[in-house]
């Protein structure tokens, strides 16, 4: 079918301004937040119902068009590229809050919804969607089921898998399923889990039923200096061995605490070679005893510096430096690249010793700020794409720090997907044996392979070929890669 | 190939003890926790490694022999129910724990071993294995997996999914995969939560990494009587809704308080309609704040004795009771059928006067006895087996039940999963598309459908025939079942 055959069929069903197909109008489409890689659709069609998204996947079915599902566009892995063939099918219309329960404290709602505008949704009910990527003012929850995503508060209060109960999705046929339920526990093949975190590769979710979660009485922030990074891993791995959860824990290393310090003035500690950031929450008695428990465990692990914020203005501020990384960092370079790996906590000091390593061979800075407490390493790549051959170094360096995580014992992402930019290293990952259940998996949702096409599952024959190029550059360059 | 060929072909590399073939060896294994059904298996194998239990799958793949897994037998819905021309394959001498890192909190182990015995090696570092299910001192953590077993303490600590990190399975090929990672997420579809509560169906189970859990420093218990059983419902819904998770909740109804205070006289209110159990866990000031909010909303909905434990002697002395609800049924009839199903906890009271119901228009008794906090239920039918026509009244009153949960808008198993008993349940609790999918999926992983044949998700045939048979009982007698 030509495009503008395409066009008219779907201009039969959907308003003028929902089937867009202009050069200009498909720009805003070309990427999400992973700008490296751009990609025009064929069509962007913006359908505001369920039945709409029905109508749309089955002409796809019919005429083999591959779909790929967009919500704000945030994600960091390129999941949402478009297909130049393809229909870019944005969910953003579908944003309405279907119900609210704080009873049974759950909320069903559109995969177009924004995560905070549920917690805004709920505050009444002094409840709230737990999940919190650094996008969540714009990010949508059918993205954040998409990619299982997390945030600074996931090492206690879970992933977005962890916070979902029900999924409503269409296959690619455009036949709907509803999996999950509202007990603990489904009968069958947890299909809810499967869907979470597919990356928009097995179905198109319309409609999320959300767990929410109690506004704890109080939240409180320990700031813990230290003058040597082994000792702030150190303080980490105590923290948790001692039985503690907190409600989040971040650590930042000596280029990142310099960015933020320069663009924000939160106070942090210059001499520091790294800074701690460990939240408690919970009911006041219960969040006294753990800030108190924790400040004990960061003295003895060697901090040269601790504050404990005094009051809620105070722990916005201390929090204020760590959620402006990002943006510090467009500060002191004109280009970066955010990394995502997760390695066991216990390596911590090592790998960011290995990255320092690196960084020093690529002759590119690396800022470090991630969640110490499940592993989550975010490394900035900081470069100038308007330097020749720059922007391929970062993404050599971006890849071997993608390999450490995994020769460490950790994975290759830890919330922002694998989509079209680690299909690589998901063949370092897995197996052929793994990686052969994946396609299988996939061939029983959608045989014909329509949905997100050459995403986050590397076909065999890239793995194949990369395993060649891999031994041949472990042999010359990185004798410690595992070889496939 | 004949048995005996088989089993000169098995005992090439397995000892004769090992492999056993003659009746008398076979009759401890017809049967798992759910009497009800018995079937003779052709072979029983024992292995005692990975590596055995690969070539077994091989020769079975290679000569399209079926294989059952077993634990240590004690699941409730007959998952582990032999095949008549099958191999049941005892996982029970896999019983290794391999590794246990008190850092990171995780134990690597085999799946023969007992989920209690987790706990018991872990205990030197106060740690424990969460999930607790009343056969934890026999039932096997690889059987746990296959089930997605629960507790009394999943509302708080969640089920098993909530508590594996890692798992290595075998094909049905014989041919090893690694799924999950050390981290709280991994790339590519999510294997481990499809893996587990699939019953035995996708893989064989040949190690699992566990999480491990701090024990609390402290734990007390609320034990409450109400003279309503819609009352002791209103005071679940209120402590869930003013954000307490109580480690548990267990809840008792009059004929259970008589059978278990007449067995063991744990000091419960002869009185009561019903009986709630409640339970803190965690620091002592944290759980002395809940246990003060617990009783006071208890109190405000309405309970007619309220006893706070005063020691850990006393809290065990009020838990024993609950523990013991089972043998006390067993001493107050011949025989008795345990249900598992679930309902949203809003509709727990409508659902047991339903079932109260039901027990006259049977006329057998049925002692309600279950997890309030995550609606759980787990009616226990008394009947006698030796009278003609009672096992088959049972049945259908059994049924009934389930029918009324998935009304309710709950689930036909909230912990014991499907197995053999539930295969017509699930006709009604899932449309035919999500029916296809589970086959889609069973197909992915399993396409000669030689592992657990007949067990967990019912063929199309099935349903469509059960579907006839429904319209007609729901047009005669049940006109409030869903017709699919």
């Amino acid at each position: 079918m030509s495009r503008s055959e395409l066009v008219s069929k779907l201009r039969s069903f959907l308003p003028r301004d929902a089937v867009l197909y202009e050069t200009e109008d498909l720009k805003p489409y070309e990427c999400d937040g992973l700008s490296a890689y751009r990609q025009t659709p064929m069509i962007v069609a913006l359908p505001q119902t369920e039945e709409e998204v029905a109508k749309i996947l089955q002409i796809c079915h019919a005429t083999q068009i591959p779909v790929v599902a967009r919500g704000a566009g945030t994600g960091l892995s390129g999941g949402a590229l478009p297909h130049n063939e393809g229909i870019l099918l944005s969910l953003a219309k579908l944003k309405r809050i279907l119900e609210i329960d704080p009873i049974a404290r759950t909320a069903r709602v559109q995969p177009g919804v924004r995560n905070l505008a549920i917690s805004e949704a709920v505050a009444p009910y002094s409840l709230y969607y737990a999940p919190d990527p650094s996008s969540q003012i714009a990010c949508t929850i059918g993205g954040n089921v998409a990619e299982n995503s997390g945030g600074v508060h996931c090492l206690k209060y879970g992933l977005t898998v962890h916070n979902i109960l029900k999924l409503r999705v269409l296959t690619m046929e455009g036949q709907a399923i509803e999996i999950g339920s509202s007990a603990l526990d489904s009968p069958g093949y947890d299909l809810l889990a499967l869907m979470t975190g597919s990356e928009g590769m097995l179905g198109i979710i319309t409609e999320i039923t959300v767990k929410l979660t109690p506004k704890p009485e109080k939240a409180q922030l320990v700031m813990a200096a230290f003058n040597d990074i082994q000792k702030a891993a150190d303080a980490v791995a105590n923290i948790i061995s001692a039985g503690i959860i907190p409600a989040g824990m971040e650590m930042m290393d000596k280029i990142t605490i310099h960015a933020v310090e320069d663009f924000l003035h939160a106070g942090y500690d210059l001499d520091a070679a790294a800074i701690l950031l460990c939240e408690a929450d919970g009911m006041t008695e219960e969040v006294a005893d753990e800030i108190q428990k924790i400040s004990t465990i960061m003295q003895e692990s060697g901090a040269i510096k601790i504050s404990i914020s005094r009051n809620e203005t105070e722990r916005l501020c201390f929090w204020a430096g760590r959620k402006a990384a990002f943006p510090a960092a467009g500060r002191v370079s004109p280009d970066y690249y955010c990394m995502d790996g997760t390695i066991p906590r216990k390596r911590l000091a090592q790998v960011l010793h290995d990255i320092e390593t690196l960084s020093a061979e690529y002759g590119l800075r690396c800022m470090n700020v991630f969640h110490a407490g499940d592993g989550n390493l975010h490394p900035l790549i900081l470069y100038d794409a308007n330097q020749p051959g720059e922007l391929e170094k970062t993404e050599a360096f971006g890849a071997r720090i993608l390999e450490i995580c995994i020769e460490a014992g950790g994975t290759i992402t830890g919330e922002h997907g694998v989509g079209i930019e680690k299909l690589d290293q998901m063949c370092l990952q897995f197996k052929s044996a793994e990686r052969n259940l994946f396609h299988a998996i996939k061939h029983a949702f959608d045989p014909a392979g329509l949905l997100n096409p050459g995403k986050a599952i590397p076909s065999l024959h890239r793995c194949a070929e990369l395993g060649a190029m891999h031994v041949h550059r472990s042999e010359n360059k990185f004798p410690t890669i595992p070889r496939f």
